[in-house]
């Protein structure tokens, strides 16, 4: 990676982001230098993370809100990240969504980047993540971070953003309540989407009902991650009286995104002023930081202790000779024993 | 905890067992010393995990599976860990759920469990792991675990069975077909129950699908867990011909539940024989000395490393002085010198 590809990255140069982009998400030596180079110019841009189950239009809602930030904020640029396999940016949607993805595309201040979610579920936040940091450094002022709330990793993909949507359709069923209460837990804003469908009142009874029976209670506190790992408290506010609004929209005829574009910016200066806008960014570097530490700390054992020791010590516990304990007793003597010598 | 309790335990003591669960459920000192004793007398149970939506009758098809495989095999013992909410196990379920519990409770050869899953996400699947070993020294030949299929840490918790089992019912509509594709990867057997309904050959068809489009591929492999850990690949075989079976069952009325004790004990067969019953065995094992390690090293690492620095660094960090990357390295650095120093 060159410098020169990082200053113009910098000057707005679109093919450079795109190739950086690519370096960050293949891991590569130089993806990961820049990135380190990079960080060091973000916490600017605006995370907003839109979830929902596939067919709740989220991406034509994606598309509808980059089209509406931009048109309030003209002076500002838009991302879109799309870790939803089912999403028309990644290539899962017919060709009517394709079709309306690409008045988008005429925008140079939008920038839209697919991710592939098979097969990397481990990672995937980490992955988002890095790829927000670049759109950061590289001038975008909001990045939207499109994902299907089916799981765990869909969870942490949105827990990096500042802004939870969370995306519904009218006549979903009660039989995925608990997993609506899952996600329900990660929402700032609930969106009720398809809203000229009949059904919407009762949806919109059952999410706010939801919300009073305290489903979305654990939001906004930041702390998901790091539960064992130290943390100061004292950005942590007792103000955290958002409660998260929700909003009637029919994306695919723009009705409801000015007032939906409203209370995402509402949210952004109430994150501020409360004081969470910083205590989210503090959380992430936490994580990031106890990421790095854990995988160093397992690199150096791997260094230190020999695979024949491990894999013989996991036959004996396997035999039932020994414990798990006893084996993590005698794996850490010896990485004790072994990086003393190395280090004399 | 008296060496006398688990002799008890031993000896098919009920009370002494509950004791124990209770210790290690609440991670007590004593709870923790007796589970690593036990460790050494584990290996022999089935642990079956079953999992679906609310509302598809897993709890019904719990009960009619523990009767079953009593009356098949009266010699052996069968215990239910039940980590879903909604279950009437856990108590979230109608009068009529509870009744048709009650005549397992008459058998002193079936153990229900319970426990609580709001609130301790993270550690959910380690969790029903410990308590799966407790009942398996204890002598109980088949685990029954009970899960609400809606996210990550569920997955998790069914990882650890031996043979999985994903219930559905008909008539579940295309819209969570991403939810079902995620499940559908760790069956190995589908169950689709209430198959008095209407939409039942819709499902089965549904499901006969998914399966040939590959998105129950990456089952069996029982490594999950491992990706960047050191592991042999002796005991993985090339014979991974288990297709996953789809039966239809009314568990209420216990139709079906003959057949689908059958598949159960045929898979049982079948892991033995192509050796994967010792790979996940081993794959568990891994999992357990690796989560140990990483607690352990953290440990270290919070010993050596004063918090005033670790925030400091944090602090730097987020004012974009320094890279996190960076922070590591002053850390790593840190906790390599004191070590020394403490050891000398």
């Amino acid at each position: 990676m060159t410098s020169a590809l990082l200053d113009a990255l910098r000057k707005g140069n679109r093919l450079a982001l795109s190739r950086i982009l690519s370096q960050v998400e293949n891991g590569t030596e130089a993806g990961m230098a820049a990135l380190e180079e990079l960080f060091l110019e973000t916490g600017n841009a605006h995370k907003i993370g839109i979830t929902g189950p596939p067919g709740s239009g989220k991406s034509t809602l994606v598309n509808a809100l980059a089209r509406e930030l931009r048109r309030r904020e003209p002076n500002k640029k838009v991302a879109i990240i799309a870790v939803d396999p089912s999403s028309p940016f990644t290539g899962g949607a017919l060709l009517g969504d394709r079709v309306r993805m690409l008045d988008l595309q005429d925008d140079t201040q939008i920038f839209i980047r697919s991710m592939a979610s098979r097969g990397a579920l481990g990672g995937l936040a980490e992955q988002t993540e890095a790829l927000s940091q670049v759109f950061d450094a590289a001038g975008y002022d909001f990045v939207l971070i499109e994902t299907v709330g089916a799981g765990q990793s869909e969870v942490d993909v949105v827990n990096l953003a500042h802004t939870t949507i969370v995306v519904d359709t009218p006549g979903t069923g009660d039989d995925i309540q608990s997993i609506k209460a899952g996600i329900l837990e990660i929402a700032d804003i609930l969106v009720v989407n398809k809203a000229d469908r009949p059904g919407v009142d009762q949806s919109v009874t059952h999410l706010k009902n939801m919300i009073e029976m305290g489903y979305a209670r654990s939001i906004n506190n930041g702390k998901h991650h790091l539960q064992d790992f130290r943390e100061t408290s004292e950005h942590e506010t007792a103000s955290a009286h958002w409660v998260p609004p929700i909003l009637k929209t029919v994306a695919c005829e723009f009705k409801g995104i000015q007032e939906l574009t409203e209370v995402i910016l509402n949210h952004a200066a109430y994150l501020r002023e409360s004081g969470q806008w910083h205590a989210k960014d503090q959380a992430s570097i936490r994580a990031n930081i106890r990421r790095q530490l854990i995988a160093s700390l397992l690199k150096d054992f791997n260094q230190n202790v020999p695979a024949d020791l491990v894999n013989s010590l996991v036959e004996e516990v396997q035999k039932r000779a020994i414990s798990p304990n006893e084996a993590v007793r005698v794996l850490l003597t010896y990485n004790r024993n072994n990086s003393l010598e190395s280090s004399e």
